[in-house]
């Protein structure tokens, strides 16, 4: 057995998901459909960097997976990428450590988070950016990224119901930049790894703040009262992208 | 009653093109539908700058129609927009001529079409460009491009089986823009008009100019044989917008 890596990108548009499940399609299942195939229908299993919900799109997913034979590498590329469905694309393949692990291994991961701003919604973005329709001063937005940068309890920015117990998470960069025609904001986040909806709740409560109503100075409040219900809601997922997984 | 002109954009992805037929899902029937319920189920007939077909997209479709009441203008575009399905949005509307025609007085149309050159293809781009994953030497292009301005007949250009006869048109621009990143390429086309799949096939055949197939002064000599067989393949919908339409 040969262990693989690759960086997939995908439109989590039409997917329930990245992971396995009984019900819709996912892209777990697609692309082990077609290592099976490749495989001369012997099951290959894929594991991911961590999950992203339906609707969560990836510019560079990490997945790792072992194959019976090592292949040329470019070919093995090809091979997944155009027989995946369009909507997956396979960047690059290459041979892991025996022991690499897509998901345990996992030091840095970076998010985007797109918001169209502009009126009306373009129908060109309704599926790959969020849409903010109301008032935003962006420098107050700009006041309250730099307080989430280190190490926090990240309770207050988690679903509930999770089965993690550890929220303490580092923040290494919270960026804002905006699109040259000013219609598009998008959020970079940088960290050792993030709950589970804690970019859409960061962003949720960003906007708030953008729009005032939610003062630019209360992140650190909200950290410290570790309570779900002083963040803000939980922005829509067809905005969020994970961006790029890093390994030690 | 009141003629208004409004500008509309539209996700060609999922419509069989603009103008109404029997079969399938059309732009022109998606918005005689808004206006008739907005118009007490009263029918409302809107008439499009021109057809665009399946696949193809719109930055600024004009349309016009006639409505019983003058309404504020904003209120009107507001529930234009809102009450039509997601994939159309309504820019702008404003109160025309009453003898103003949405076809018959233009006097300009742009048309943008998207190529993505990047490998491997992005699952992002699937619908909203064409795809030419091969060698481009995008100087060859540009050189052909300026034998397109000015006035010739078309038909070497023009999809058989019109019923147009005149194929004289006159281009005013023919660009092509990369963006930053240089992964897609925009060409830009300004006329008084163009044939039927005159922009695909004029791509089509740019594309082969710039793959070295074509030979890249070659233009000249294409439109002068008046024949179809002469310039290059049709390049597919996904890549096309009608992007402005001017009128006198």
């Amino acid at each position: 057995m040969v262990r693989y890596k690759a960086v997939i990108a995908y439109d989590g548009t039409h997917f329930n998901g990245f992971q396995k499940q009984p019900n819709g399609r996912t892209v777990q299942q697609e692309v082990e459909k077609t290592l099976q195939k490749m495989n001369n229908g012997e099951p290959v299993t894929i594991f991911g960097s961590g999950r992203t919900d339906a609707g969560v799109h990836a510019l560079g997913q990490v997945i790792h997976f072992d194959y019976p034979q090592e292949r040329p590498l470019e070919r093995m590329r090809f091979a997944l990428d155009t027989q995946t469905p369009e909507d997956i694309a396979v960047s690059s393949v290459e041979i892991a450590a025996d022991d690499f692990h897509a998901r345990y291994h996992v030091v840095e991961k970076t998010y985007h988070f797109k918001v169209q701003i502009e009126k009306p919604r373009s129908p060109f973005r309704r599926f790959y950016a969020s849409y903010f329709p109301y008032p935003l001063d962006l420098n107050l937005i700009r006041q309250a990224l730099p307080d989430l940068l280190g190490t926090h309890d990240f309770t207050s920015f988690c679903a509930t119901g999770g089965a993690i117990e550890d929220k303490v998470r580092t923040i290494y960069q919270a960026d804002l930049v905006v699109n040259e025609a000013g219609t598009e904001l998008t959020f970079i986040f940088r960290g050792n790894g993030f709950l589970y909806k804690m970019i859409r709740i960061l962003v949720g409560t960003l906007l708030k703040i953008g729009n005032g109503r939610i003062p630019a100075d209360s992140i650190p409040e909200i950290l410290a009262a570790k309570d779900r219900n002083l963040a803000g809601p939980t922005a829509h997922p067809e905005g969020l992208y994970l961006a790029e997984v890093k390994y030690k």
